[in-house]
């Protein structure tokens, strides 16, 4: 996707050769707009799949959830990363390690608003070690539901989530794939380059 | 605003005389059409405040803010509850207790984000005990930026966070006011009632 391309090279932060930075419009800034040019993508991504919900996890997947949500017509739940008191009954659970935040997280969404009628789309902001990504497709197997896919703002694919998600099975969409992020460049796949991995 | 009282009082669970679970439409499970309702809703009401940003407190308070930066056209940047690895220069905090969560969170925004030429709008899904707006506002208080208005989805007006906002000078602009939650029964305030609070 090339405005989101556009973004990244243009606003990213590139702190390390595995930290790239985009709190100015999807982290911790949201760029509205931007969000919505991105559930654009995802919903005609994803638009024969028969998709009946969006799942994602809190907070960054949100808004790219919520916008994808106006455009398939279905309804958005986003995992937990830890309980709270008014979130109880019929919890669905998974256990995701955090390299970020070097912390391991409970994830959990209320087995109410996810069933084994739904088809599900999982979206997340970022993919780099698949945790988040194993974390909300274990929540949607235990729903009994089915997965349609995984949508992915940022793949950062020099990293081993995508692989371990592809090898699973799971079909997997990332609107921009980084290669690289070497000397403080971020480089992205290019599209022939895309179909070989 | 019509929509929202229906939708609460079709589908909100009363859990007690004090809470109100909307985890159907809001808190969990997000639906985005009444979202983007929501959002005009708000920019409706403050659309000639000058507003360059919004500033809401992760993770429910950001659908309800996105849907209101697209039609404001200005960019959303939510409060983090604590500090990430990646948000580390210039941190405006401030310290909210949950009385839900009974517990004590820091709250935070980067300073590269909130500067002292914005005019703020605070959104947040709920106000009950008023910790969470009053935060957001001590936080555009310390980037020097001013605060328009506080947006607030459902407030329980038997809740004293209302009163004080407002008795703090603070504009404050609710979209459901809730009188009572007594024998299990949404009862909201009418508008004559809610000019005279």
């Amino acid at each position: 996707m090339k405005q989101l391309q556009e973004k990244i090279k243009n606003e990213g932060k590139v702190l390390s050769n595995q930290v790239l930075k985009v709190d100015s419009f999807l982290n911790h800034q949201i760029d509205a707009f931007l969000m919505r040019e991105v559930g654009k993508e995802f919903a005609d991504r994803f638009k024969n799949d028969g998709i009946t919900k969006i799942v994602t996890l809190e907070s960054s997947g949100i808004a790219p959830s919520v916008m994808t949500a106006l455009e398939l017509n279905v309804p958005v739940v986003f995992a937990r990363k830890r309980k709270s008191l008014t979130l109880t009954d019929q919890l669905l659970t998974a256990s995701v390690y955090s390299f970020t935040k070097q912390e391991e997280n409970t994830i959990a969404v209320s087995g109410e608003h996810l069933s084994s009628e739904d088809r599900v789309l999982v979206i997340d902001d970022f993919l780099a070690n698949g945790q988040a990504a194993l974390g909300l497709a274990e929540i949607v197997e235990q729903a009994g539901a089915s997965l349609a896919g995984i949508g992915i703002v940022i793949e950062k694919s020099f990293q081993e989530g995508g692989k371990i998600l592809r090898e699973k099975g799971f079909r997997v969409e990332s609107l921009a794939r980084i290669k690289s992020l070497e000397k403080h460049v971020v480089q992205f796949l290019e599209e022939t380059e895309e179909a070989a991995v």
